[in-house]
């Protein structure tokens, strides 16, 4: 099978290099240069659970690809998404199945430009890799995929479940699910409630957590997700994602942790994903004409802190 | 007349001290011991205008005032209007007039415990002055106090004329005006669309009007504040105060200016007011019925941050 991995940073190069082990056509796409071109003067430098190993790859330029893929599977940071499908978009035919692997939501508003729903497959992973500098990756310990067709149609269930059969058989213990959209919707929700506030106030998970604010702003944020989400078929469990955000707050969870829109913005100066949570509901609830101003407001704050560090 | 000064920092020194001069019985009424007890010891020590002068003064705390008062004027902070009003509850006759001089909106709630709209009568002021210490003020330059009754009754308007009147004697410049509680949103609208902003961002007034999500975030919350001001019979000319605010982001303006906020916060530690600009209108709108979701989500955020930082 001809497989294009859209964006071959860390998640991209693992995903790409344990299913070229497995037989398959592998080809990386990706525009950062001093990795292109690291990989192909020397190959993929893979540190495998402590053993080094190197794989010869096929890699290119988004200007570069030829011919059509059977599958193309995006591992983008959010922002690239849609620049990266436009410039390959020669290499997508009217049977190129695309997975989406992309943390946040709304990206079905960008690959819907390319692909067709029959086509569309959406994903979660908790696979896990790094890059150690262009060309060299660490791929540690195990993971999971799980997979669903996007198109309520016998036929594409039926795509989703060969795709996932055939990571499966590389060994990224994949399966098919009809919870994907949900546990992304669970996860943005989560991320949505938390993330942004960490960023705003400059603070820890345990901290947002322990001010008396918190939980109306998380649950104001819950309910535009959860309002969203149901416009979209897919009901939330309110209570049950409440006591989840709860629960991360503790040191003995993630409390001590701030999250990586923080990280990004605060201590990396970088644009953050907040346009695929918050911007997302916000974008969706003036779509579906349901208020999100909860969503708007921290969309609009994040993008103000944004432009005074100047973030790049 | 018999009048008390219902706070005695800079401002309730300037109104205590130029109503004395023009022979009126003044007791100014605090609980910053070193100030009262600076004053009871040696007078309040003026710088006017650069001229030193002395001036002896009944100063008492809340608890010790006796008899009752035809007129207090308010010039607490926000937040200890309401302590201020029930410690000195026994001063506040049935004929007792008040003046309320304090920036921001919704004191109306807390006078209300305490005195009937017939005798409230709500002021603003652009007379400035300044606290050197413990018992020293210095004032300087001139003002204006524009009054206006509550009630919307002849005896109310007559009574706020009174006290016009009587501040006007005393060189205070004091008009009666029916455009009082439209001034006071008017000003409000601009704080709260930029003061909290500001503070949570950490930046001036130019540098926030200047982000891209400024005007969306404005004109959000300048529709709250024009929703609940509606509701209570006063309609603000919404292009004005917009352009209002956007005069003011210039730097020939005083767009290099860090708003009071942002000083209370971020450079003193301080408690905010952010419960008499955008609270206010979060607390009305739940009131009247009427969504107030950015000035909810800011005064959340404001909060947050006050007990993050461990403000006091």
């Amino acid at each position: 099978m001809r497989i294009g991995i859209a964006g071959a940073g860390a998640m991209g190069s693992r995903f790409g290099y344990m299913l070229s082990e497995a037989g398959q056509d592998v080809t990386l796409i990706d525009s950062w240069s001093d990795h292109v071109e690291a990989i192909k003067a020397n190959g993929l430098q893979i540190d495998w659970n402590g053993e080094s190993r190197v794989a010869p790859f096929k890699i290119v330029y988004p200007h570069e690809v030829a011919g059509t893929f059977d599958l193309i599977i995006c591992f983008t940071k959010a922002m690239g998404l849609d620049q990266m499908l436009s410039s390959i978009q020669s290499a997508i035919g009217p049977d190129t199945a695309l997975l989406c692997l992309l943390n946040g939501i709304g990206h079905e508003e960008t690959v819907r430009k390319y692909v067709p729903d029959a086509n569309f497959i959406l994903g979660t992973t908790i696979w896990t890799a790094g890059l150690d500098g262009p060309g060299r990756a660490h791929l540690y310990g195990s993971g999971a995929v799980a997979l669903e067709n996007m198109e309520n149609s016998e036929s594409a269930k039926r795509k989703a479940y060969e795709v996932a059969e055939l990571l499966d058989g590389a060994g990224l213990n994949a399966s098919y699910s009809d919870s994907v959209r949900y546990s992304i919707y669970r996860k943005a929700t989560l991320n949505g409630a938390v993330n942004a506030m960490c960023t705003i106030l400059e603070c820890n998970l345990n901290t947002f957590g322990s001010t008396q604010s918190s939980e109306e702003i998380i649950v104001g944020i819950l309910n535009e997700f959860g309002d969203v989400a149901a416009h979209e078929g897919i009901n939330l469990d309110r209570e049950e994602v409440l006591n989840y955000i709860h629960s991360i707050f503790s040191p003995d969870s993630i409390g001590e942790h701030y999250p990586s829109m923080y990280q990004d913005l605060v201590k990396n100066n970088r644009i953050t994903e907040i346009d695929y949570l918050n911007g997302a509901i916000a974008r969706k609830g003036k779509d579906y004409g349901i208020p999100t101003p909860f969503c708007e407001l921290v969309t609009l704050l994040v993008h103000a802190k944004e432009e005074i560090r100047g973030a790049k």
